[in-house]
């Protein structure tokens, strides 16, 4: 995709520092393993505890993936001062997530003041072969100051 | 919504059976409060593991909420000998998920011999306050034991 | 759904002066039947021309009438001076599109400043009978004066 | 993306075939421009009949093109005997659809027996520039003779 121009200059101390503080990419064992201006690559080691009733890690922990992979990527283009919220997305899961790595790779496909949108895939590797096992599309908005300081306490889409 | 006959005299033992037999539920706390044929409610308590940035639930945990609801609704009306796969959802999240206690309501649209459509409500209780703060609409597939059988050591939507 | 309070006294008449300004509409037949606040039902006949190789209405042609239903229902709420752009939205095909008229009803799930969040279905009517045929769930963004002066000739979600 | 090898030797005629058997592709002006086993492109003038109230083509005859790019994408790789059906598709409209001609190309992400996944990709064609205005993820079913003999005169995901 195209290179993007990131407006804040410090995009990637902002973007690791927002990521470090969500306690549920702790939880699931999810890493940043590249970052660039609008475009994340993120991953997860194969655990028992997040399966579903065949072994296979369940759509709602690859899609953590994917929206956290999303989130991130769209970040990276966002202004210093904006917080950031997922709209909606759609997972569509190609193949059972079997494997002992996982990789959720997103970039934007178009960033906007307002709203971001972004593109994910999920990859399982498995036996050292890697399979394309899901896709995302996402909506990502950016909160900034002037919206967090209204009437609602936090805003939703306000 | 319409009221559906299951095909399979013992769903309830079936569906409960299913869904007690993924780890991802146990972990994430989730468990069933209410099943009836192509209709579910899962419950699931605040835990600080699963949030983000501001604190709020993270949208892949309630999105595997809204997915098993989805999975376990549609069970409900499959063939006794059925397997089921989420072929694709899409989340749209309404508000933040803050509350002490989140709750996936699942239907069945229309269920069918392949594919079966859902749509499911994801509701935060918050000081005593219920807010609709996620909606999904999913396809779900039954795996019937032709199919298992098949060349792939697991069917992928074959 | 819930009542929902306009913001614009004059909601009726902007919402179908708006309507009334798509050639796309007169071009597919698809008229106002009803409308309230976040409400709408559309209809359109049975047009050989838009039909696909089984002689069905064509699914962009549903989904026209189902993504029109729904910003003309998210338009109903937003201030006098707004104009409105779909976002994204998903459409599943439940059944054929097989009948001699087509309906289309949407409502808000929740409105915002920015952005609203709505849910349409489509019906066919076929001899005498009336199916459920697709559903959609859409995001709508209301476009404001201020966005519109910007250097963009067109914002598109900026 | 991957290349794919189609079932069907007599692929590209029975697609073509598909296409030119649909009355709404001919009444909106959408023709062919390429097809590759699982790859298609489509191309369509801009025409003020399918506009919206700022002069833009509509997003449900945008996503038509879209969805019958995935359609006939999907299709080449289907065995001779399948009719095809779209099962859901989302569409996100990343900038307003304005241009003098609009190009639609899809390609098969992941080819099955019952289900097949798409993406598309919409982009307008405006005074010698070419912009990305829409994308598509979809699931397309082919429906396979076995099936039309079932009791249902249509079968519809059944």
């Amino acid at each position: 995709m195209a290179a993007f121009e990131p407006n804040n200059p410090g995009y990637r101390a902002a973007a690791i520092a927002m990521f470090e503080r969500q306690p549920a990419m702790h939880t699931l064992g999810i890493v940043i393993v590249r970052l660039a201006p609008g475009e994340v690559e993120l991953a997860m080691l194969h655990s028992a505890a997040f399966t579903q009733q065949n072994g296979f890690v369940h759509a709602g922990i690859i899609t953590a993936g994917l929206d956290n992979a999303c989130g991130v990527a769209a970040f990276t283009l966002m202004p210093s001062e904006a917080d950031i919220l997922t709209v909606e997305f759609k997972t569509t899961l190609l193949a059972p997530a079997r494997g002992e790595r996982f990789v959720f790779k997103a970039e934007v496909v178009k960033p906007g003041r307002t709203l971001t949108f972004c593109e994910a895939k999920a990859f399982a590797e498995h036996e050292g072969k890697t399979t394309l096992i899901a896709t995302m599309t996402g909506t990502l908005m950016a909160m900034l100051p002037r919206a967090t300081a209204s009437h609602e306490p936090r805003p939703s889409h306000a």
